[in-house]
């Protein structure tokens, strides 16, 4: 079965949903330079989340790209990815309206978490349809950073009723952490070709 | 004539239908647990569109895989399907700020009712034009979940004014026997190979 | 130049034009049959627009399945196109809510003339670039749904000052004109094969 | 690695940014023509963000037509781009409901701005990948029109503070300016041929 109308449903999908988050940014009915300044919290959530929804995209777009076979499963797998991804729009704007109140916070770290967990599903389909010989398989390695996400969303999701600063601090540096492409697989693939 | 762009623009509806959905999850202006539980019955009617629209989207792919000709009336028969299915976001929101009261539910019902014979106009329309010998037609088979499932609307349509729950649980039932993936064209893909 | 993301991008602005239209059907704040049954005159505005959005992206698959060579004068040509498209949610939406005023009735009937002239324009641009002698050119012939668009929906501008539901009707009947598929391109493709 | 991903994805933000700036041009209540006539700085404002979107995607589509290697600096790069022009409908809105004020106007031409730099920055990514002896390199040449925008949007937003008139001169005629079809690409990639 292909693998190209999964991409493109993934693409349109996240394609929607990191443009309409935007419309959380709901435009001041007045003029001021405070009017604009007030909305900080929203354009910062904002910000953390095309920075996520970006990262999901590059990674799905490598991993698809080292994958030969596609199953019923792997639909499912990755529909099931994408509802997660769909619900930072509503975690964005509950966040970011209540300037990181800690349970918008907590949720918001929640559904990261979710994310993280549907992701390595998908990651753990992929590689028992195609093998554990496969390019994806022996790209993959050690994981660390698909294995201390969802570490670092758990103690988000703790750390927002002591201080929410901390949890944003804490995704905000796994998004770094993520923001460094993901070479493994760009390396295997030369190498096995 | 080319099958690409069908594809392209169905995944196109679908993946804006799946995510404006998220809209009807309106952020509470407080950030209390009770405003979060508050949204259940909208969260709920989201969980339960997402998944009727990951079927769809899932047994599309399959049957224009299995689709050799299109013709301009396969394009019609789409877009009568899309039609429908664009109306999911409404009953779904309807149904769920309402708590699944009678008629919104009735008229979820409804629309999955009209989908499903949508759905079935188009395969009819795809066979005829692909032909009685064609991969798709003996992939198909005798059909038992395209005819069992206009039943149950029908039957959830009418028992949302008894007990929209039974409506509910008819819906979700339906759909968690349409999420066991079609393996009936993949086999038949594979037989055919 | 290829013409392949002139398609996606277009299949793109398409696709969310006809799905977000359905976010002008509000969902009602209570349950009654009343409050469904006052919907009305946007659901049959919605449906109206639909079908138009439908006709025009079926048109345009045909078109560029038609065309072999691209050019920026296309590109920006196309854009045109979709200028007048994406307006079509705004036009629906006055027209609905408000009962098929004149003047909104009028403006719908003003959306459409401009796109059907863009649509016109594009088309000549293709054969300027393809030629005279090619499969588009001589598949369009005297094009006489073309030429007689344009008169109706300007037939429809001035009628809905005098009766807004003649215009409707004028641009209901020149849609299904429009639905019976453009076989010329379909017919011209098979001879030249 | 592949480039068509990372043209679906950036046509889908492109796509549905394009679209949903039409939400802001809100249906007015009554239906006179007073109501219509008061939404022309809205209209005014969405008409020049269409035109710019446009004309980024259309110089995004000729700049990956030029392009052979697509690396995660690259698509990174991309989506810095994409996140800019993702808040064209917010200063749209702002610029458009508030009659092209001093602080809209001047944060319009901000984000017109970092798009200008995000789409250089993207373009030397390309160059650094394919090397300066590519088509792309060869064809952008001395790259006027790309080092004349900054600083015409710079002047736009310290104009707004004494007259935003001026400013949207400036930025309509900068659009203008880019409205002539990129030909150095084309011409380049003829003559590589």
């Amino acid at each position: 079965m292909g693998k190209g109308r999964l991409e493109a449903f993934s693409d349109g999908v996240l394609a929607v949903a990191i443009t309409i988050m935007v419309l959380d940014l709901k435009v001041p009915h007045d003029t001021s330079v405070a009017a604009l300044v007030a909305l900080w919290p929203v354009f910062l959530s904002y910000l953390l989340s095309f920075v996520y929804v970006g990262i999901y995209w590059n990674n799905h777009h490598h991993m698809l790209h080292a994958t030969q076979h596609v199953t019923g499963g792997v639909l499912w797998a990755n529909l099931h990815l994408l509802f997660w991804l769909s619900l930072i729009p509503f975690t964005t704007g509950w966040m970011g309206e209540n300037h990181f109140a800690p349970l918008p916070t907590a949720l918001y770290g929640g559904v990261l978490l979710m994310s993280a967990i549907a992701y390595w599903l998908l990651q753990q389909c992929i590689i028992a349809v195609n093998g554990a010989q496969s390019t994806l398989a022996r790209a993959i390695g050690s994981d660390w950073k698909g294995k201390l996400s969802p570490l670092a969303y758990i103690a988000g999701i703790g750390l927002a009723f002591v201080s929410p600063w901390l949890s944003c601090a804490l995704y905000g540096g796994m998004a770094l952490i993520w923001l460094v492409p993901d070479r493994r697989i760009e390396r295997r693939m030369v190498a096995d070709a």
